[in-house]
């Protein structure tokens, strides 16, 4: 840490300062270093690849000056900009979303508070400053890609005395048969998705954005979650989960497909914004263990190893769904999860952006694992839904995977510098 | 992933194929392109690190052939030497270390077995190979400086009908009066510490062991712990915990002074060998944070911010703790902990090499985090346990830090091709 003390000093960078053109085109002296070098050694941070699974372009890309850390850490996604970040952005490697009631007290003249608090600390925590009242500075200096993403739930819309203003698509979840749902990861009014390239700066910007929230908000939830570390795969491959299932191939790329995720609302707060959908999804991996790997590939509709669908070759050939065997029986089983997690109507693709979990396993447990469900999409009526109804409904899989907590939350639209995240919903201070 | 088939083919690499010498001289054009490029960015995965806090020189490192991976993931640590991997190794991002108890039927001859069966995947999965048995070897691809430390416990000896050759030194810790040891994170017949730059790998890898000890043993307990994850942090930089201190500033290089690490034994399967401890210790930091910077920094005798010692500018400077200030009394207070951790003299070091945790807050908790303290000695009764009894007597760190497991183990030597861990104590099959 060559920069420790530079917490009390800088205040968060500008766009244009922290702002480097994709592409490498205008890099600076200082990024050359850093994110130039990653990229001659094929490597990108987050701030700087293509959401997995896409043939998407590397995003803009900043860097925090002056610090000399590992390019890595560097790596700035900027907070601005008419959608949120951490949705579009390509998964960093490490989550923590946690969950918010509010308190009694909080209505909404101090909702607005916490909001331009949290507005503040976005700012500062995702260009590497620390806020004015973190007691470690020094854990917020490698920002590593860092992106907080805000969302408001059902319930908040009540207890804030703007129920009006509740979307009428944001609601729980219908309840499905699958479903063991357990309180404490369901729901919630408020929810803060913090991603990093870094663990420790994950936990510690959630952290403080928990801790700023003391006197608003009390958490209800927390969920940690990780994908590969940066570097450790080649940019833009799709994630394995815990099953070894390659999880997220057929994602939309944001950046040709934005309208899939991104609304566009008469409601200004939500112009640019979207829906999310949590969905904490228990792997049992010791009972599907006990299945070969032929038989999994049956439940998968595809190749483990490779992904592919059993009619095809490699990861992203499309499915044939009508292609049948010798015997005349369908070649990808009529319940398989690629037939039901699928749709033939390409307007009702969702952007997974999923995480693995690992917990201490309870006795006579070799593991428990899961998976942090994560889906953020335009209209959650009519692409989530339907969706997964059909998988509610039948997929081989759910003899080895139960949901056990769910929740959705309105996304609002990005922020500009000098603006204030959800200011058009609650008001501005 | 470009590699999916070579599981069922591919054997473990021969020492020649996976080790390049260090420095990069010899690189083989496939490593030339991975870490070759990462030196250029100034990056260094764990297999080529110096040991943090350390000015040693980088390690041996190898890299994986044929795989399309990312420079991290592809980079290899030879698990063969005199030493067993993962002590001397610059610690990886990830920390997946598993207790096990020996079932009821495991004699001496099924643990030669045992031992059998984890050296051929140990051999196998750090140089990126699946086991013959594993249903999810896509998982095992990407090595990313994957090492496995295997290590015996005070209770295993008796348990074999073994005790006479359990060495004199081997027993739990004394009880500490601060101490609240919970049986879930204390004791075990057998450790398994698993390290990786990348969290799937290492969560994986030591998921496979334990299935294949599945006959042999229980588990006991798991503990998980990162810290920074890799090209983050420049090569070599000393941790922070949740705490904010730097982590490990005064580790004595494991290249320079082998002996204070490793063992010159009489026994040959401690020959080389060490002795490690794990505590397990809660960190209060939501108390923590109710005390301000300079406290801290009396605590702590350090400035939290760069490491310096209070006496001194820089994290590497020594403590004067004779200095007095202008009233008289000890800049470094008599209880700060760099004052009770420190000793005079310099054959008594430990190498520290610990992880952060973070788990799920309980309700009302904004964190619930700690350390995973492991520590290397060769002689655990003059190097360790007078460390121990002064800081439990007397620090003031003790009142943010609570110790809630505890746990011992003798590190056997390291194995040769062809050889089997352990052989020199349970004989060979």
């Amino acid at each position: 840490m060559t920069d420790t003390n530079e917490q009390s000093s800088t205040r968060p960078a500008s766009r244009r300062d922290v702002l480097i053109g994709a592409g490498g085109v205008t890099l600076g002296a200082a990024a050359a270093w850093g994110v130039g070098a990653l990229r001659a050694a094929g490597l990108q941070p987050a701030a700087d690849a293509p959401f997995p699974g896409t043939s998407g372009a590397p995003q803009s890309v900043g860097h925090k000056t002056g610090a000399g850390a590992g390019a890595f850490g560097d790596a700035v996604v900027d907070c601005h900009g008419v959608n949120q970040a951490g949705i579009a952005t390509s998964p960093q490697g490490f989550l923590v979303l946690t969950a918010f009631d509010l308190a009694a007290s909080t209505d909404l003249a101090r909702m607005r508070r916490l909001m331009r608090l949290w507005t503040e600390d976005i700012e500062r925590l995702t260009t590497g400053a620390a806020t004015i009242t973190d007691t470690e500075p020094e854990l917020a200096h490698l920002p590593a890609s860092l992106t907080v993403t805000v969302g408001f739930g059902p319930t908040l819309f009540d207890k804030l005395g703007i129920a009006d203003k509740r979307p009428s698509w944001l609601a729980q979840l219908p309840a499905y048969p699958i479903d063991q749902l357990r309180d404490e990861f369901t729901g919630g009014d408020l929810v803060v998705q913090v991603c990093s390239d870094d663990p420790i700066t994950a936990t510690h910007a959630a952290r403080v954005l928990a801790k700023e929230a003391k006197f608003f908000a009390t958490p209800r939830w927390t969920q940690q979650g990780s994908r590969n570390a940066p570097g450790v795969t080649a940019p833009g491959a799709t994630m394995r989960n815990h099953f070894g299932q390659l999880d997220g191939t057929r994602n939309p790329d944001p950046a040709e497909e934005p309208n899939l995720i991104f609304r566009k609302d008469s409601e200004r707060w939500l112009d640019g914004g979207s829906s999310m959908v949590v969905r904490r999804i228990h792997m049992d991996l010791d009972r599907w263990d006990e299945i070969d790997v032929p038989a999994r590939d049956i439940v998968l509709g595809r190749t483990q190893a490779t992904g592919a669908p059993l009619t095809g070759e490699k990861e992203f050939d499309e499915p044939d769904l009508e292609a049948r065997g010798e015997l005349g029986f369908p070649i990808i089983d009529v319940a398989a999860h690629i037939r039901r997690a699928r749709t033939d109507d390409g307007s009702q693709r969702i952007l997974r952006r999923p995480y693995n979990y690992v917990e201490i396993p309870d006795a006579g447990q070799i593991s428990n694992v899961g998976l942090v469900f994560i889906a953020f999409q335009a209209d959650l009526q009519h692409q989530y839904l339907p969706l997964q109804a059909q998988l509610a409904e039948l997929d081989l899989l759910n003899q080895w995977t139960t949901p056990i907590g769910s929740a959705v939350f309105a996304i609002p639209r990005g922020f500009a510098p000098g603006e204030v995240l959800g200011e058009d919903l609650f008001g501005r201070e």
